[in-house]
Order: C-alpha cells, then sequence, then structure tokens
C-alpha cells in the first residue's frame, strides 16, 4: 500500500488528529475521537476503525471487546487537513460505551442538557462477556 | 439566562472544546472548530456559531464577513461531556472558506486524497467586499 496519502495529515504536536465518526446512509454522528498515524493506517488496512485512545495512550480497535465495530466506507480530510471524517457501517447499532446509538445523546433545551435518546443495551452486558 | 448548563462541560487544559458542526436536515458535516465558554455562551444567546479562533486567538463569529453565517438549530453535548455537536442552518449554503459547501472535500480513493466538491464561489468574491 503507498502511504504517500498519509504525509498530506497535518498531525498535531502531539501527533494526532480529531476524527468525526458518522453513520453512513444515515447521516448521524455517531462519536468523536483522535487517531494518531499507526491508526489511521490501520483502520485503512483493516476496514474498521481503530483510534487513538488518549487516556490509555493506546491503540483502540473500537469493538474490539463489544464487537461494536466500525466498518470504514468512506474517509474524508477537510480543507486545513487537519480532521478526518470517516463514515461508517455500525455494527450492532450501538457507537457509545453507555449503551446508547450515539454518543451525542446530551441536547440543550432551555438552558439544561436533556438526555434524549435511550440505552439500548446495559454497558455490563455488553463489556462483561 | 442560566449558565449553569455551561459548567457542565468538560473544558480541556487550554479552556477548548471540539466543535462539529452538521447542517440541520442534510445532516452533512460542514466542518469543524473549537469554542471557549464564551463562545459557546454567546452562540446560544445570539443563535449563531461563535467560535474561537486557535490561530487568531480570538472570538470568531462565523460569517461576519462573508455573511455565510450559521443559525444554530440545535446543540449536543456527548458521553463524556466534552465535545459539542451543533446542527445548524448554512446560510449562502458554504460553510468552508475555500468557497465550498463542506470543508471535507478530500476523499481518499485508492490511497489518494480526490478533490469531491467544487467552489461554488470565488474565495476573493467572499472575502474582498
Amino acid at each position: 500500500m503507498s502511504t504517500h496519502w498519509l504525509s498530506k495529515i497535518n498531525w498535531s504536536e502531539d501527533g494526532l488528529v480529531p476524527v468525526i465518526t458518522q453513520e453512513a446512509g444515515s447521516g448521524k454522528i455517531l462519536m468523536f475521537a483522535w487517531m494518531n498515524r499507526e491508526a489511521i493506517k490501520l483502520t485503512v488496512e483493516m476496514g474498521q476503525a481503530i483510534y487513538w485512545s488518549r487516556t490509555r495512550k493506546k491503540l483502540w480497535h473500537k469493538g474490539e471487546e463489544s464487537g461494536h465495530v466500525q466498518k470504514i466506507k468512506e474517509i474524508y480530510l477537510d480543507c486545513d487537513e487537519d480532521v478526518l471524517l470517516l463514515t461508517v457501517e455500525q455494527v450492532g447499532g450501538i457507537a457509545c460505551h453507555t449503551g446508547r446509538y450515539s454518543c451525542f445523546f446530551n441536547k440543550l433545551e432551555n438552558d439544561q442538557w436533556m438526555i434524549i435518546a435511550p440505552v439500548l443495551k446495559d454497558p455490563k452486558s455488553i463489556y462483561n462477556k
């Protein structure tokens, strides 16, 4: 695989870029995360989303434990070449570690954050198999 | 206006949060930027997107020069309470400083970034009024 395309990405000082993950078809935003050079390279090679976990400081194959992997459909880079957008097929229909469809479930309504999406699966049953 | 909702946001060490801006209705991702506390407060008060420009180190009322303001429809916060998602009406149908509909116009195809969206308006005519 040619990796010339990797050189076009403007990595931040800490070697990361922000990543927006959108569901192909519905256009819904599923989550937001980070990637380093190795993560996006593996993502392209495997066809599944592999992020960089800033808290755990290691590569994070999304769904490796839960089975909720994200199959890559398209990859975009923005005008400043420092933000990635993935469109994916979300296996299991759950992207969030809380057991929800999307991570963006707090909606601002009348100066309050309202939870507007249900937990589809108990996180305990997702992660303690 | 109650500002209790502002306290729920987990600001980074530099006082910012990433912001994803999505077109209401179409679901298309228009851009990615940053906000500080003042920016999101003003955004809610004015009903238009006001970001924090990290390069210019000042508040940035999107469209103040071009007229391409973003009218806020909905505001979401993610599960970790450290990423915002705006759904907006993009006035003028141009979000990108290159004169394109969206900032995400580089698509990875066969290990190459391909420009997949046309320039709708010459940036010179957008900014040198």
